[in-house]
């Protein structure tokens, strides 16, 4: 599935509402987490290492989340785990490990990431015109996630890295990245004027 | 200074609200961010390695945060930065770094990080009795600090630690450790039922 063809995928989208954040903003939220240039190159370096393996990425993920209940509720409706609505997100998913290691990180991509975001809060379920799935996925568990999205991503690394270096730097440029997404994804959820 | 003598510390005071997640919530919560009976067993072992360079790390924590104007503004006024606020912030942050490493995860520990996190969203600046500073930490940048927090352990780690993998160990405990506690400090910030 190309990028273009994926149900609800809006990056580039000119209709989606702007960031709140301009560049400068952005610019800090990259220092805070030490997000530099030389990481968006190892990012662009990971980026054909895990191309071929984004199926497996997401298999180990999906593993993860359906193997714990209050995950999978988030997922779920009165009738058990929504397929449509996994493999939906999924497809999702997928794209953004691909777009987050394009490592792009503009104007385009923020307005994508705020939609991400609400998408998890107060837009979920919508996009897939899902009814009956919680309204919300817990904020608590999305930070938390931060941990299994980093950590499983090693091993997938290392089948491309050129050596421990190189392995080090990609997966600590990832956990950036990702620490990133979630500081950005957190504005659906937080209070008027504290994000 | 020892604990009790922290102006502000309240972890065991049982005049706090109580955490809105029970022990299961936190099993839950430890699940999502992979944080296994071993980590806390790694944290433990970390403790006393980290014990006498608690100032130092607060030294890199402080630097950084006193480097960067859109991070230093949260402690600062019309006067600009104020040092009694930088202060009394610091001591308590050293004895949350103590508190982490202890690892002892329960309903008082929880209360607290509640706690600690109303203190960086609406009951900031109250504590210290600070007037003319921000009134929150914008939460993108306590995400985001996940980040420096993590990686400015390693090389006070590696003091102490046996070999490569002890460290890698230890260091991987303590970033599901930040996460967690993020996770758990967000609370303050989240819409009502969002969190």
């Amino acid at each position: 599935m190309t990028a273009s063809t994926i149900p609800g995928y809006r990056y580039g989208d000119p209709a989606l509402p702007p960031a709140s954040i301009d560049a400068a903003g952005l610019a800090d939220l990259r220092a805070a987490c030490l997000l530099g240039d030389d990481d968006l190159a190892a990012l662009r370096e990971a980026a054909p290492i895990i191309a071929p393996q984004v199926e497996q990425v997401l298999d180990t993920w999906y593993g993860f989340v359906g193997s714990h209940p209050f995950l999978l509720a988030s997922f779920s409706t009165a009738n058990g785990p929504d397929a449509d609505y996994l493999a939906a997100v999924r497809a999702r998913f997928g794209q953004w490990i691909r777009d987050t290691l394009r490592a792009n990180f503009d104007a385009d991509w923020l307005a994508y990431q705020r939609e991400i975001g609400r998408r998890h809060a107060d837009g979920k379920n919508a996009t897939d015109g899902v009814v009956g799935a919680p309204p919300v996925v817990p904020f608590r568990h999305v930070v938390a996630l931060v941990v299994p999205i980093v950590e499983t991503m090693r091993p997938f690394l290392a089948k491309g890295a050129r050596d421990a270096e190189h392995l080090e730097r990609m997966h600590r440029a990832w956990l950036k990245a990702v620490v990133l997404s979630v500081a950005l994804w957190a504005e659906a959820y937080v209070r008027e004027g504290w994000w």
